[in-house]
């Protein structure tokens, strides 16, 4: 039977595993570090493949998840901010010379955005919005079917909207976008700066603040805890009135770590949505819910874009 | 030869036009006041395309542009501002019903997108937005050669995205929307705030103003008007890359009587664009214009969705 090869290249590691053509359940999946000793992260991810390669079965071909913006119509990985010297790589060309068959790539976001509509909380709808929150903000908009990538594969960059004119900094160097507002790390700032103003939270005694015990510090009633996951949850509603205004999708899925503060984020970003939609018919039939795939999400959404390759 | 029937419905007037469907250029075309007398506005459409339907040839079909929120897969208006009584109105069941060919609807924005695409600044992009700047913010997006329309055709609401938390009221009854701060009366009323408030201008005798008028003010160097206008085309900007960000467009086709005011708003909204864009990979082979249709925007763009009906 042929075989899909799919890696998820992280900034801390790669993923790699191999497929069925009739299967979504890998025949097999490996991990290695994607930075570590003398090796260039190019020959670690040439290594980890050559381990999955299948012994018997022929490779219809590879698909690679990458952690920066990428021209998947040239193949070219633009940059990655957490891996050194990965700039205009043109991956698609260098992997096709090392193993022969064809090579598909896309930006991780999108491709987790593909997954969970191929395979998870997105099935069935033709229009959807995916929103991962984490250490970033990025996602995917699937419209009547097709990923959305614009000319060069740019696209979909949910988390850049500017939501705040003049507001905190951004990741990516610009002012007031909602990844500078809701993202994990900005939420921790935000709580930091608000102790170190005087504001009493059972966190005041730590330095450096998460996300993960802001949200832990919310569950148990901490007031500034709950007020800073309640601002991110606004924003994140007032932007995504504004999504839906501009792609007007029946399905948004909510996936990354962020979210799993659960209702402390969840109900202002539901109020804040409610709040600020144009009319009513917006949320007439829109699914809002989280993701379902889970860690899986990456393999997964590179399991949908090698099947490209080939109608199975 | 046979012909296309296409009608332009505003709150003030009806343009209808008679095409043969080998030419761009109008056998016919009629104007009719959209609300007057006691007859309804149906009637009115109806009576005017009567009046171009062509003798000898066979008609292959209408479209109608209408001026509100379109479900352009049932046929149905959702309703239009200006129009009283236009709600949910099943526009192509009743003009099929009365003419017996086929029938399309779209909403007017997104045909003068559609228009521009096909036949005016926008020919020969794949990837286009269009913005047209005037009583309202409002606009249509081309991606891979389609229209964005969203599962109920209410998409590409370009105006209605959040770019102030909590700033002036839209017209579509949330705060802070890019048309509350940048379309015509938007402008208009910020100068007339401005001036009760002690500003200075060439324009403070008048109690009431209209961008035309802030622009002919800018024009001759009143210190208020010019900051007016740098205000607007600033916020445009700033949306502009939130957009580029999410469609990452080869062009951008700037329309409607407010960008009539000319580098007074222009120069601020190219430097906001420039100042805010994540990286200038956006902007490389960016087309960043004014639409070439002018008033004929509306049956160019209504004809361009005509041609769906059969090509030609």
């Amino acid at each position: 039977m042929p075989s899909y090869i799919v890696a998820d290249v992280g900034g801390t590691q790669i993923r790699a595993a191999c497929f069925r053509a009739d299967r979504q359940t890998p025949e097999r999946v490996e991990r290695l570090a994607t930075q570590s000793g003398v090796m260039p992260v190019l020959d670690r991810l040439f290594s980890l493949i050559n381990t999955i390669w299948p012994k018997n079965d022929e490779v219809i071909g590879i698909a690679l998840a990458l952690p920066g913006p990428v021209d998947p119509f040239q193949g070219i990985l633009f940059g990655a901010p957490n891996i050194p010297g990965w700039t205009n790589l043109p991956l698609r060309r260098l992997m096709v010379e090392r193993f022969h068959v064809p090579v598909v790539v896309g930006n991780d976001a999108n491709l987790a955005a593909l997954g969970e509509w191929k395979f998870g909380a997105g099935r069935g709808h033709h229009h959807m919005i995916y929103i991962t929150i984490s250490t970033g903000i990025g996602g995917g908009v699937i419209i009547d079917d097709q990923l959305l990538l614009g000319s060069r594969g740019l696209a979909a960059e949910i988390g850049h909207i500017t939501v705040m004119p003049d507001g905190p900094l951004c990741g990516c160097g610009q002012r007031g976008h909602l990844e500078a507002i809701a993202s994990g790390p900005s939420i921790a700032r935000w709580a930091e700066e608000q102790i170190s103003q005087g504001a009493a939270s059972i966190l005041s005694s730590q330095k450096r603040l998460s996300a993960k015990e802001i949200s832990r510090a919310a569950q148990q009633g901490d007031p500034l805890a709950i007020t800073a996951l309640e601002r991110a949850g606004t924003f994140l509603g007032v932007a995504l009135a504004s999504y839906l205004h501009i792609f007007n999708p029946t399905a948004v899925i909510l996936g990354g770590g962020v979210t799993q503060s659960g209702d402390s984020l969840l109900q202002p970003l539901r109020k804040a949505l409610r709040e600020h939609i144009m009319t009513p018919s917006y949320l007439e039939n829109l699914t809002l819910t989280t993701a379902a795939l889970g860690d899986d999400v990456g393999l997964m959404g590179t399991l949908a874009l090698a099947q490209t390759l080939r109608k199975t």
